[in-house]
């Protein structure tokens, strides 16, 4: 992705060779800051409170963490204290856990020197992989709204997502965003309703941030406002990212994305999760498997400097859409129709 | 309702006998601050920059306030003119215009001084008539909530509400607050999901605010929670407000309310609209014909005094709830279980 006209990626190697930088997400739109991370502690802080997030980003990011960790101690004591204290950072994604297990399987057989460098080579491979797997993605979704846009005869595709699965959320080009740029830059008219997702507002500070970037028309709306949207022919598709897709096709992302898909589904308008196969988990049956974060509830009664209320409040950080309201799963592979096909994780 | 102890209405005459006094709602919950309304301009002022707010309590202040340009100037113009004036301050409440009709009814015949005074008799007497129907409203939905107690034998009642349609929207006890504040005086163990109710949180600063006051349990949450929570079995009913009920049933109410309708319907938990008689429309078919008022997009792109987006925002302040996903409608004379029933007006 540009920022500013720059090349970026949302995580890169230092030049020292060994730590990493990411960007500081809590500042942004307003201040772009690069933060330097030298310790699996600090990593782990890093996710938790969320400098860095979505699900594909914080797994490369935790990755990296347990790599450093291995730097200043390669013993199997460190690999296993240091894989647990990065899993235990974010519990609802599972793309952690599968690059946290990556660079384990790779650094397990070895020892010493050769340890700590199998263990960032796979860190590395897997942040290149993510690129290719992503830019797949977008290809893959670029063919549906070239579809829409045929029906439409050149009216404007108008596309709804919720909070932010763009290159802020992985290393480059994004999840859930990548078609909408490709449909972008080959010239097809796209507008991109954002839900502001509250609690922490993901998709005013961040989507809007990557969409104004890239030159996207775009508004954003309060999350209450995409169900009145879709009943008034305003949103022709909506397309939304993913911490976790179980067997039977559940999806687990930001909480909300449920309310739009049931309200999707209630005016024929065709819903999208866009995917990597890694956060496929077939592990577990149905969505009411899957750990739902309750999150710090100051999130909800502060806003910034600004307490709203002196209330209890509460704060689940995700919801699960059961697989019936899903239109189609896009992924790298191919756009998956049917939740019938049981998909492998590109892993199994 | 009693705020700190002390008993309030949320709308009364000013010892002077002809302006009124209602509460700054943008400074609570923070600060109790009483404002002295002395001209229908600014009575406009008030009700479009939602000092005060709710479909009941701006359709008196409304009143009122064209009681205070008679009093100004009692002509004909000037009793058109104000008219006028106070119905364009917000198009989607059809209670405001009710409002404004019976005073508009009551003073045309007269001239004069006995037209101010018709005028005022009539704008006091729907105060003191609000209060009572609220309390009605509060008895029949007091029944739903004792069903639910006795099924759920002593077990807590979640109920979820949306935005405020407490005293704070009414001249006192409430529509969708009313029966809870009742099943909690009678020592019905209540606790009640708060939607914030972006942008302008009136769930978090006004619904929380009220409940706390009457020692009501309750939690706030973002919009985005209530499906996710309906989902686990962690509300058994919901109930709402609304600004404007078409003879189809279909129910305007605070941008949101049509989602969380969506996830009752989805879970198979009963969802209510509290609603005076004044509300129904019997003028508008449906839903798709009321008048959906767009706000200021700041409202959505800054949040107190802090930006949240440089992007364009789009926001709509109210949605329809389909009739078919509304259980019952909660009125003064009882409740309305089937849309087939067309209800009338008070004052057809």
């Amino acid at each position: 992705m540009k920022i500013d006209g720059k090349e970026y990626r949302s995580i890169w190697l230092a030049e020292n060779g060994w730590s990493v930088n990411i960007f500081d997400q809590r500042e942004l739109p307003w201040k772009l800051k690069i933060v330097e991370l030298t310790s699996a502690q600090q990593v782990a802080t890093a996710i938790k409170e969320m400098w860095t997030r979505g699900a594909p980003l914080l797994a490369m990011t935790g990755a990296y963490g347990l790599c450093m960790a291995l730097r200043e101690d390669a013993s199997d004591g460190s690999l296993d204290k240091n894989y647990k204290l990065l899993l235990e950072t974010r519990p609802t994604a599972v793309n952690l856990k599968w690059a946290l297990d990556k660079v384990k399987a790779a650094a397990k057989p070895l020892s010493g020197e050769s340890r700590i460098k199998a263990a960032y080579q796979c860190a590395s491979d897997m942040c290149d992989e993510d690129v290719e797997i992503n830019k797949a993605i977008g290809q893959n979704g670029l063919k549906i709204i070239r579809d829409l846009a045929k029906k439409k005869s050149g009216k404007t595709i108008n596309i709804l997502t919720h909070c932010n699965a763009g290159w802020l959320a992985t290393v480059d080009y994004g999840t859930a965003l990548a078609p909408i740029y490709l449909a972008h830059d080959e010239g097809i008219p796209v507008h991109v309703w954002v839900d502001e997702t509250r609690p922490r507002n993901q998709g005013a500070l961040l989507t809007a941030y990557e969409l104004a970037q890239h030159g996207v028309p775009h508004t954003v709306i309060v999350d209450n406002a995409g169900g009145h949207y879709m009943q008034n022919g305003q949103v022709d598709v909506c397309i939304v990212g993913t911490d976790r897709v179980t067997r039977n096709g559940d999806v687990c992302n930001k909480i909300g994305t449920y309310l739009k898909a049931l309200a999707a589904f209630d005016n024929n308008v065709p819903f999208y999760v866009a995917l990597p196969y890694t956060t496929f988990d077939n592990s577990l049956e149905s969505g009411a498997d899957i750990p739902i974060e309750e999150r710090n509830a100051e999130e909800v009664t502060q806003i910034g400097t600004q307490k709203i209320t002196n209330s209890k409040a509460a704060n689940p950080g995700f919801d699960v859409t059961p697989a019936r309201l899903v239109t189609a799963y896009i992924t790298e592979k191919g756009v998956i129709d049917s939740i019938a096909e049981k998909p492998k994780r590109a892993s199994d």
